[in-house]
């Protein structure tokens, strides 16, 4: 069978998938082109609202939560002692409020280069930016490539990189040359982090990805999954390459962990996140 | 947009979702309706073969081994030694095989209602149907509700129910009664383990489904989670139902893993499997 308008649909041609979701009454709430993308807001019937980037699922009300919780928790609580911090992407907020979750965080920057999407968040998603007037958040509007490559060397202890896929504007994320912009401003036992979609369905770009992030100078790389439905295949990961070699998933102090008030994230799925399937290993050796 | 006949898609009206699959050259392989259900074969153009049952999608050539694997080795591994095991549903015949992978299972039964569910796999699926000359395995068609009935007590190690979703025919296999039947046939240290729907999409359903198990008798149940793109939310669960109290996920002799081969499953996933989220510990307090 067929859907009519009454669904939005993310079709993606490389990977012959796509998902659905049925609208509500309000449909269309909000579109836009910026002078990045288009972005659309949608009201659907079961997942709140829904924004899009260019016709790609970004957030649903339902279900971001899986998603910015595992972008931020997993990868704060394997660095010794994170203090500095930075967002790049994640104009919708919700990482940096997970990330502001961390009381030992004295700092956190969003460089976000369409303004728009963080206003348009303000709006439709207010949930996910109760931390932005939080004294130690900052709010950068620009590109976050020319950002890296002006930041202070030695002074990031986390980078997360919460971006949209590898086309568009944030192509230049996934590239030599930004890590190697990261590893200058990441302090010794710095920490990158970086979406790097579906485990399954883009296992190629995760290997080419660590590849490049191993020759930029990072000392290690691993990859972390979990679940996203609004994405394709419903299954995510994100990428970590730390600049050193140390452990990681090492500091996990039950107090503080009940602490961060989650939904999915807790010392068990922290923990599972890092397992590793079998054919990732082998996509990876 | 909306998408045209090009594309196999499934709506789920209740959860307000979607999912789809590009149709290859082939379109529709093979449609056919059983005394039990419409059974439609389709050829896709990334994910192989797709069997669908009622419109639902049951299983794909490329992403089956996900949960082939996850139903039956984080189970088989969590009993001690498991020599007698039986499928109820599992038609497509994976389970089995995957089952009869474990060197110390002495007999597997498959009890599947519909024959022709297990034909059409043996014609579009032969590489799920590979075990199912092995000499320690049985191909029952019949009811799994009466075969449990007729059970002898106490004969069973690990029953693995291996379904469709809880409408329809196998919807007599989510119910009180059946556990108890089951309770019956399973030895003391045996256990159940249950296909039971996506954690996010039902979450209430996972919850009357522990609850039904623990009033019919089992000592303790637990919830096992993994990746599975073709259902909805593409995030999928097994819920283990033990006779006695005992511990699980606790065999993992590693030369034995290593003989399986496997594709997702390995020491690693098994623990994450086990890893319980933590809105889901709230919906089953």
């Amino acid at each position: 069978m067929s859907l009519d308008s009454t669904w939005f649909t993310e079709p993606v041609d490389k990977t012959g998938t796509a998902f659905s979701l049925k609208l509500g009454p309000g449909r269309k709430l909000h579109e836009e082109q910026t002078p990045y993308q288009k972005i659309e807001i949608w009201d659907t019937a079961t997942f709140g609202k829904l924004m899009t980037i260019d016709g790609c699922t970004m957030v649903s009300t339902f279900d971001n939560f899986l998603y910015h919780e595992m972008m931020s928790h997993p990868a704060l609580n394997s660095h010794r002692d994170p203090k500095n911090v930075v967002v790049v992407g994640g104009g919708d907020c919700g990482t940096l409020r997970e990330v502001l979750k961390h009381k030992g965080v004295k700092r956190a920057t969003q460089v976000e280069i369409d303004e728009r999407v963080t206003r348009l968040s303000e709006k439709y998603f207010p949930e996910l930016c109760t931390a932005n007037k939080d004294p130690r958040a900052t709010l950068f509007f620009g590109d976050g490539i020319q950002w890296m490559k002006d930041a202070k060397p030695e002074s990031i202890d986390v980078i997360i990189i919460d971006s949209t896929d590898p086309v568009g504007p944030a192509e230049g994320l996934f590239g030599l040359k930004f890590y190697r912009d990261c590893i200058k401003a990441l302090r010794k036992d710095g920490l990158l982090v970086q979406q790097s979609e579906s485990p399954l369905l883009h296992t190629e770009l995760i290997r080419e990805m660590h590849a490049a992030m191993r020759t930029a100078g990072f000392a290690q790389t691993h990859l972390v999954t979990f679940p996203q439905p609004v994405y394709p295949s419903g299954w995510w990961s994100a990428s970590y390459a730390r600049k050193t070699r140390g452990k990681l998933a090492a500091r996990l102090a039950p107090a503080a962990l009940k602490k961060l008030k989650t939904r999915y994230y807790n010392a068990e799925t922290h923990r599972a996140a890092f397992a590793v399937p079998e054919f990732i290993k082998d996509a990876l050796k």
